[in-house]
C-alpha cells in the first residue's frame, strides 16, 4: 500500500459515495461496485448516485463500475479494496471472493459493525475467514457524516493499519482542502470503538426517548467513554488516547446527532416501541443492534465491567423495561 | 463540614436558585443573599424569583434573606457559604467581608469562572485575600443546566475540596431523587476545567458561526479535553480521570448547548459580530472572556501548549480574524 494501486469501493450507501468523492479528489479514477445493475445505470446517466447523497456529482468517466456478477472482478481489478457496505451484508459477498482474487489486495475496513453472527470484528473476519494478513487489513474511522463530507465541511479521519507505512500511504490518497487525515496502528481499537459508539448512540436515543435531558446526556457519553476505555485497553492493550477523534470525536458526533440512525432506533424504544416495531418503522436495522450482541459475546471471555453497553443488550435482547434498565443504570454513574 | 451547619447562599441569578431548590430538598431553611431589597420582595410575595427559574416554587418561610447591607450578617449566620454570584462580582462581595464574619465558615464556591484583574481561581483568591484555610474551602460543578435541575431531569454534580470528609458531607446535602452527587480532592483541576469549558464553548461558537459542522464540532472536543487534561495535569498534578463527567460532561453540556452564554457569544464573533458588539447585544459578558485572559496569563508561567485556548484568546483580545485563526488552529487538530 506505499503503493495503494488502484482503489476499489465495495458499497454503494452513503459513507461510500461520500469516500468514493474523498478519494477522487486524489486519484484520477476508482473502481466501484454496486451490487445493482439498475442503480449503476441511474449513476451513468445522473451523474450521482441515485439512492444517497444526490448532491455529490461525479464524473461517471472516472469510475469503472461492477456489479454482482463481476465481484471476483473487481477484487482483481484492484489493488486496494474498500469494504463500505453495511455490516451485515459485507459476509455474504467475502464468502463469494476467491482466495486467487484477494491475495495480496489491500482490504482497508469502513464498515462500523461487526460481522453478525460471527460475533468478529471485520479486521478478525478477513484474517481467520479470507486470510488476509494482517499487515494487509486496515481500518478507516473518524466522526465524519458523509452528508458534511460531500458539502466539503471539514472533517477528520483516522486510517489504522498494523502496518504504520501503509495506513500513511491511505492517509495520503483521502487527505485534500477539507479531510484532514491521521494514522494509527490500533485497527482493533477503532473497530471495536466503531461499534461501541453505535450502542453507545443506542443508549442515547433511549434516555431521550425517557425525557433525560442535556445534564443527562452529557453525564452518560462521559460514562461511556470511560466503559470503551476500560473494554479496548483491555481486548487490544495499547498505547492510546481514548480522547482522539476517532474515539472520542466519533462516539460524540453519532451519539448527538439526529440523523443517526441507532439513536433514532434508541429514541422509539425509549418511547414504548418493541425492538420488533422500531425497526419496521425504520425499515433497516441499526448496527448498534449487532454491536450489543457481538460485544456481549466477546465480553463474556474479557468480563470487563460494562453497566451502559450491558444495559442496552438486555433492553433490546432480553425485553428488559427501558425506564427501570435506565433507571438501574444511572446508580453506577459519576 | 461533617457539619454542613447553617447554609447560605450568595447570588441570585438561575444557578444559585437552582442549588437554593436542591439544597432546600434536605435542609429545613437556609440563608439566601440578594444584593436588591426589591428582589426579595418580589421573591417574597410571589413564591419565586422574579428574575430567574420562576417555575422553581419556594416556601418564603424557609427562607431567610439579606440584602446589601447585611453581608456580614449574612456571613456571621450562615456555617456554609454557597459563593454563585457571576464572577465579575465576586471581589466587591468579599472584600466587604470582614475576617471575623468568615473566620470559621465553610466556602463553597459554585461560580464558573475565575475573579477578574486578579487572574486567580476563586479558591486561590479565599485562601490568598480572605485567609480562608485550604481545607475549608470547597467546589461543586458538573454538567448542569439550572433549568433541567429545576424540572427534576437527572443530573449530576461533584463536589470537591481539599478534605474529602467534608466534601462527602456536603454531596450528602446536594443528593436526592433527582441529583446525584459524588466527592473528588481536585479542587484546583475542577475550577480550571469550569473555566476553560467557557473558552472552548466560545470556541464551539464561533466555529458555528463560521459554518463547521457537526463533524468539526466533535473533533474540536476531542482535542479540546485533551487541551484541558495537558493543562490541569501540569498546573496541579493529580491522579484524576478527565473522561469523568464535572470535566467531560461540563464541557460537552455546555459547549453543545445552545443555551450556553458562551456559544452564544462566540457564535456571534464567528458570523463577524465585533467582540464589543457581541457584548452589547447580548447585555453581558460571557464568563469564558475573562477565563480566557485568565488562562492565558497563568499559562505563562507553564507554558503548555494550548492551541484552542490561544486562539480564542487572540481572536478575542488581539482582533485576529477569526475565519483565519480557526483555519490555522485545525492543522493542530488529530
Amino acid at each position: 500500500m506505499g503503493g495503494i494501486g488502484r482503489i476499489g469501493i465495495l458499497g454503494s450507501g452513503s459513507w461510500a459515495t461520500a469516500l468514493a468523492k474523498i478519494i477522487l479528489t486524489s486519484q484520477p479514477s476508482i473502481n466501484w461496485f454496486m451490487r445493482r445493475e439498475e442503480q449503476v445505470r441511474g449513476f451513468q446517466r445522473t451523474g450521482h448516485n441515485p439512492n444517497y447523497l444526490q448532491d455529490a456529482v461525479f464524473d461517471p468517466k472516472k469510475i469503472t463500475f461492477f456489479t454482482d456478477s463481476d465481484l471476483n472482478s473487481f477484487f482483481r481489478a484492484s489493488d486496494t479494496v474498500v469494504l463500505v457496505t453495511p455490516s451485515p451484508f459485507i459476509k455474504q459477498y467475502l464468502k463469494r471472493v476467491r482466495s486467487s482474487s484477494i491475495r495480496g489486495k489491500q482490504i482497508i475496513n469502513a464498515i462500523k459493525g461487526i460481522v453478525p453472527d460471527e460475533n468478529v470484528l471485520i479486521s478478525e473476519y478477513l484474517h481467520d475467514f479470507c486470510d488476509v494478513p494482517n499487515e494487509y487489513i486496515g481500518v478507516v474511522a473518524g466522526p465524519c457524516h458523509a452528508e458534511e463530507v460531500v458539502k466539503g465541511r471539514r472533517s477528520y479521519l483516522t486510517v489504522g493499519c498494523f502496518d504504520l507505512g501503509k495506513a500513511k500511504a491511505m492517509a495520503e490518497v483521502l487527505r485534500n482542502d477539507y479531510v484532514s487525515c491521521t494514522t494509527s496502528q490500533d485497527v482493533v481499537g477503532i473497530e471495536y470503538a466503531s461499534v461501541l459508539k453505535n450502542v453507545y448512540a443506542i443508549a442515547a436515543g433511549i434516555c431521550n426517548g425517557l425525557q433525560y435531558g442535556d445534564n443527562f446526556q452529557s453525564v452518560l457519553m462521559s460514562n461511556a467513554i470511560a466503559e470503551m476505555n476500560s473494554f479496548v485497553n483491555t481486548v487490544h492493550l495499547l498505547s492510546r488516547e481514548i480522547t482522539d477523534s476517532v474515539y472520542l470525536g466519533d462516539l460524540l458526533v453519532t451519539a448527538y446527532s439526529n440523523y443517526s440512525r441507532n439513536r433514532t432506533f434508541g429514541n422509539m424504544i425509549g418511547k414504548g416501541y418493541s425492538v420488533k416495531s422500531a425497526q419496521m418503522e425504520m425499515e433497516m436495522i441499526a448496527e448498534g443492534y449487532y454491536g450489543a450482541k457481538c460485544v456481549r459475546e466477546v465480553n463474556k471471555r474479557y468480563q470487563v465491567n460494562m453497566p451502559i453497553m450491558n444495559t442496552v443488550y438486555e433492553i433490546l435482547y432480553e425485553k428488559r423495561n427501558a425506564a427501570e434498565a435506565i433507571t438501574a443504570l444511572t446508580a453506577h454513574f459519576k
